[in-house]
């Protein structure tokens, strides 16, 4: 027997047009955004995948890509779990700065470390700051980072992994995780035991469900690497990312 | 000290538009209450209202009428609980049926009866008929009606209020219920101690945010009947609703 876990990013969001670093600055969804959570959803009810508990992280872009794809799938009254832990990625002092300008200001080797290493974290963010979340109720008492790689986000994923998401998943429970690309890939680096290089050029595709099936006793996947419901779409939208940076 | 509790009833559904008897069926907002939901959380942001929690029906009207408010309020990180039992009146057979087509067929007297007695249900729903829901998954193992009056949701409501709502009150949390008109009346008439003539004849508008201050030692309501966040537009609503029975 496997339990069933399904990993979705959300959809694009309006700092992602705009070509800004987001980290936790809690930016909505975008038009097109909105209408990749609704057919996220739609592909978990064409595929039969119902998940039975949902966690999100904190922010609104995860938040309403879960809602919109619930809605969707007929599964928007299931429990529902929120943690910091699955933020995405905090991006210190680059939060709000422009990609372009960033790149300008510190030159190409110092931007694809920032934006690549798995374990070298941009500058701090300034407490206080515009962009800063030091002040945010929602973080109260929490041990929030000022700026994170990879790595930490690894690091503060998993004891919310092992604390949560575990033992819903050894309750029986199809879990659906609604979160963000570098949260989602600490997840998927902890689950495919994917090392710190390869890790780096890995990408999830925002709005399409990836599925796994974990093995009962050991909890690693009888599919590494998981299965996207929309095995097309994915590859397509992989291709995209990787020419990006080309 | 007081504790606060909000009470937010969904907005318009496509059913409402079409006449037709909803109940558990689980019909979604139709446009204009989508942006009753969206002015619901403004009103909560404007009056600085900060649920710390929310509670909802299993039916998407409440959910998603919670998720947009709470959007709109700043609030859509907070801790989510659901439960039938903040679900609307179980109408029984009526489920799906229009309501003048009931009124013709049963009679004014009846149809009254019905639909504003505190304690006659309708007859209740065929089991496997199309507008059932006991093949439902999201109820399954659960109690639930085949059909109710007020006092029946009353009754199943209150093991909600008390083993889940009271102990966040008590905890310090403001409460945000985002439900239907009658598990709302049901509560209200606990808190207000309403007779059983008098609750009939009450109606709580919807996407208007009724906030309660209750005693700490009674839970007894402050403010008895509560505030409107938008004490106009509950005024005027109330007004329509009462005109439309003449």
């Amino acid at each position: 027997m496997t339990y069933t876990l399904v990993l979705l990013r959300h959809g694009e969001s309006e700092w992602n047009a705009k070509n800004l670093f987001t980290g936790w600055v809690d930016v909505p969804l975008s038009e097109k955004g909105t209408a990749e959570a609704r057919r996220g959803g739609e592909l978990l009810k064409e595929s039969g995948v119902t998940p039975d508990v949902v966690h999100t992280s904190l922010l609104r872009r995860a938040i309403n890509t879960a809602n919109l794809a619930l809605d969707a799938a007929d599964r928007h009254w299931i429990p529902v779990k929120r943690n910091w832990r699955l933020n995405e990625r905090h991006y210190g002092d680059l939060q709000g700065k422009d990609k372009k300008q960033v790149r300008d200001q510190y030159g190409e080797e110092q931007f694809m470390l920032w934006r690549r290493s798995y374990d070298v974290p941009p500058p701090e963010i300034e407490l206080g700051s515009e962009f800063s979340q030091d002040a945010d109720v929602r973080y109260a008492g929490e041990p929030i980072p000022r700026a994170e790689a990879l790595k930490q986000v690894l690091d503060r994923a998993l004891p919310y992994w092992d604390g949560e998401i575990v033992p819903d998943l050894k309750a029986g429970k199809t879990v659906l995780v609604a979160a963000h690309g570098n949260s989602l890939r600490a997840i998927v680096k902890h689950l495919d035991g994917v090392d710190d290089e390869t890790i780096a050029g890995l990408n999830i595709p925002t709005g399409i469900p990836l599925v796994y099936e974990l093995d009962e006793e050991t909890l690693q996947p009888t599919n590494p690497g998981g299965t996207y419901l929309d095995p097309e779409a994915a590859k397509d939208a992989i291709a995209a990312v990787a020419n990006q940076g080309k």
